[in-house]
């Protein structure tokens, strides 16, 4: 049995002021940064070894992370940022308050952007795109203008195979921290949830999940912790 | 020209106690987290993009890092934690005062225990090894009973060659965050200094060392930030 731990990442400036955020690359408020402690005390108790650890290449992911590692006394693993667990891009809707854009757009639509599996958001115009970097080093082709979760899952599996999926079966234990519409896309993928069913789940700021996971990578166990 | 950044952790709980430390994985001291703020601050006024991040697996030097790609806003950075990075091992001298060990063995012997090239400090017994699975993953042969400067050099220089040379020869910066030893290796190395001449180097805790590199990786300037 193999353990994997996915951990969205505690509150960020973005989640308190209840806006759209994407790529964009906000910090942590004070209270995610006591959640990320919280949650490398989970860890810590739970008595977890990992073998190396996943993030985005997005800070709160990545602050987040290194507080774990540092509660959990695994600083030394290797760790592992990939644009590929970045959160689901929101295209247009980025920096836009949520609750404006229900009055905006009305409550259907808004509700259909965030949950429907396939719908995309509006799109950033070319000119908008941040060409950061950390992304054009891969080419243009990598930052999107926009991505329905369908699309954030597309470009998630392919990290998932290649990448956590071997360690996972040579019996390493795995923890990601990512991003709350990352981490459904893995759950759809993990607990074989349908393109509907997916609209239901929400993943809370800072709190572990544990898989246990057998020799084929099926689900034989999940905790929260 | 290539920028090649080298930063000493901040000052340990070891520091501070005046103990040997090695491989030993001790925590910053709150003085010692100011000093990678400050460090992280001078990069950030000197404007410096870097292509990655190198440290060793002591949480000292990793912490330093973090702190530094947070100040410098490049937490997004790859970052390679590498056991050929760690502190010269002081062998059975750990956790020893080194006032102590200066009355108990002498000043002539403690100064050459430090400072010279090929003298070897008294070995750990087999027993007294770690066994820590940040060194056993990769065979018995890793974890070292003592070793001289000659030795950390010895093992430090495949990572240069193999990891940190490569991608300042592909022209990205690269930033170095280690140990007092460690660096003293590498500036043996990058300013071509004897092996006596290596005995009156000393490098500070959270100073930035950047190092300008020809087309040839030869150093064609150097600055303390």
């Amino acid at each position: 049995m193999t353990e994997l731990v996915i951990v969205r990442h505690g509150e960020s400036t973005a989640n308190r002021d209840n806006t759209y955020t994407g790529w964009s690359d906000v910090p942590l408020t004070a209270v995610g940064i006591q959640q990320a402690h919280h949650a490398g005390k989970r860890l810590r108790e739970a008595g977890l070894q990992f073998g190396a650890v996943h993030t985005s290449v997005l800070k709160r992911a990545i602050v987040t992370a290194n507080i774990i590692l540092d509660e959990i006394d695994q600083s030394w693993l290797p760790e592992s940022k990939s644009w590929r667990l970045n959160e689901r891009h929101y295209g247009a809707l980025r920096g836009q308050n949520k609750d404006e854009t229900r009055r905006l757009y009305g409550k259907a639509q808004v509700q259909q952007w965030r949950r429907s599996f396939y719908t995309v958001p509006p799109l950033l115009a070319p000119a908008e795109l941040s060409n950061d970097r950390r992304y054009t080093k891969y080419g243009p082709a990598v930052e999107p203008r926009g991505e329905s979760l369908k699309m954030a899952y597309d470009r998630i599996m392919p990290y998932w195979i290649d990448t956590i999926a071997p360690r996972l079966l040579d019996g390493q234990n795995q923890l990601i921290v990512a991003h709350g519409s990352t981490l459904r896309a893995l759950i759809k993928y993990l607990e074989q949830i349908s393109d509907t069913g997916i609209d239901g789940v929400e993943v809370a700021n800072g709190v572990p999940i544990q898989y246990h996971l057998d020799d084929q990578l099926r689900v034989i166990g999940k905790d929260e912790l």
